[in-house]
């Protein structure tokens, strides 16, 4: 039976591990802060309207944990430089490493440490939090893209990777190509994450005010016309599509406000730097994601 | 002699009509919630480390105030519909009402009032608060800027104004067109009074993160191309002299964050939404010029 390795016990592994778990899988978390409490009562995870009290396995250390089939990296992006010290004791010859992470680029540092053909890219639609030691909130979706870091394409290796969430009553999309999939997610993030910390607000505050709302959608069309610019066209109703989805969202505090509410760094590289360098070297100035992510410097300097 | 009004009692109209008061001119200002205050205890001026205590003329009502010679306003232009009833028993046929507010054609309303070649255009270059009741701490600067409102060129009765000013020992420049200086004016206002309210801070925290301080320049430089293209070019050099001169400023809270978080409405028609308005006619959208203005919509909302 495939075994996981949840990298980050948070409102993303937390999650996908705990369905992973109940599925019947062999997972093991690395736990940070909440190692003592996961160990004693368990994980929690709260889900339309159950809360599950989860006996896993849980580990303070990453030297104690044994190697495993799948590593799940749901750390921050913010963290990635710890992974040349965790991911050794969890490889073995045929280890995939799943990396569950917003923004562009992000599974390089698993690549340099495994092989760029042992990193699949996976993205989490998914409104969850962590609302207490070891305690997982689900309030929404939960769906995952994947697709391979190395190359494009489809494989039976992400068929069968799928095959495990599927089993967990996850719903999978594969993508041929990753780096379209990761630019699709920010058309969300990089309006919402920021202006939400920006402006202190939830996401059905940012579209309640017309303001605020043309303003999403006119920096999501910056988003669209990097993507494109680069090599990685999406479709232009996915704009429309994100924005009726989001309104049917309950009030929702994204990861980098809440992030920034707990005085954490917030993940500005992958989601912002990344894609705007890529940007200007194919000549996209972006002016509205540039302002927001100097705005986000300020906000968040050390 | 010249009489003076002053309707709005406030940072700019406190600070002018103190200096027109203390070069010997019969000055009377406006009170709204200070009356009780300056009526008893005269208008308190703190400057250059001294602090004056002037028993000027204040009044509760613009009824109860003479016809003068020269009607100031230095209202909010938030507040610019009471002018139909304040100015009209301050003017006799020769009066000249003067507008020290921000932003564009914010003389529209008095010379709708008193017909636009009564009306001269006063910019305010000072760093001054209100920071009780009838107490003005002027902090910095606080030169003039006058222009006709209904056409270009320096006149007679240009320099006639000036010169009550220069009495008053406050250095005066005259603008042979108003719209160019409005426009260099809001070089400065538009990042600064913004940015401020956004990012909740003084403008010596702006330039000193470099990613701010570079959004403050190209924000600035969208203003340059607003008014180059609408006819009004400015000096390029003049972006280097106000970041210059802010850079020796006093850590200083704008008035529209002072107003904001006073809970007053900010000037965002006058200094964003004109501006906007006039630069789109000319096909010039200035991103982060409309990114802001939206961001200060969404933080004012009623």
């Amino acid at each position: 039976m495939t075994s996981f390795a949840i990298l980050g016990t948070g409102a993303i592994g937390g999650y996908y591990g705990a369905r992973l778990f109940q599925a019947g899988f062999p997972v093991h978390f690395l736990c940070h802060r909440d190692y003592e409490v996961v160990r004693t009562q368990g994980l929690r995870l709260d889900s339309q309207g159950q809360s599950f009290f989860l006996p896993v396995s849980a580990y303070a250390n990453a030297q104690a944990m044994p190697p495993c089939d799948v590593v799940i990296v749901a750390l921050k992006t913010t963290q990635n430089h710890l992974l040349a010290q965790l991911l050794p004791p969890l490889l073995h010859p045929e280890t995939t490493v799943l990396v569950f992470q917003n923004g562009l680029d992000v599974e390089a540092t698993a690549a340099q440490l495994v092989g760029a053909e042992r990193v699949v890219g996976g993205l989490c639609f998914i409104c969850s939090n962590k609302v207490g030691p070891g305690h997982i909130q689900h309030l929404d979706q939960g769906g995952l893209t994947l697709g391979h870091y190395h190359t494009s394409g489809l494989t039976p290796h992400l068929e069968w990777l799928a095959q495990h969430f599927t089993a967990a009553q996850i719903p999978v999309t594969l993508a041929a190509d990753l780096t379209t999939a990761r630019w699709r997610k920010l058309l969300w993030n990089i309006p919402f994450n920021g202006l939400s910390v920006v402006l202190n607000c939830t996401t059905d505050q940012l579209l309640a005010c017309q303001a605020t709302a043309q303003l999403c959608k006119q920096l999501m069309l910056e988003v669209l016309e990097l993507a494109t610019a680069t090599g990685h066209p999406l479709d232009p109703d996915s704009i429309a599509y994100l924005l009726r989805l989001t309104h049917q969202m309950p009030p929702y505090h994204t990861s980098m406000k809440l992030d920034y509410d707990r005085g954490q760094p917030p993940e500005l590289e992958a989601i912002y730097a990344t894609p705007l360098r890529i940007g200007n070297q194919y000549g996209h100035p972006a002016p509205r994601i540039r302002m927001l992510y100097q705005q986000l410097q300020f906000l968040t300097k050390p």
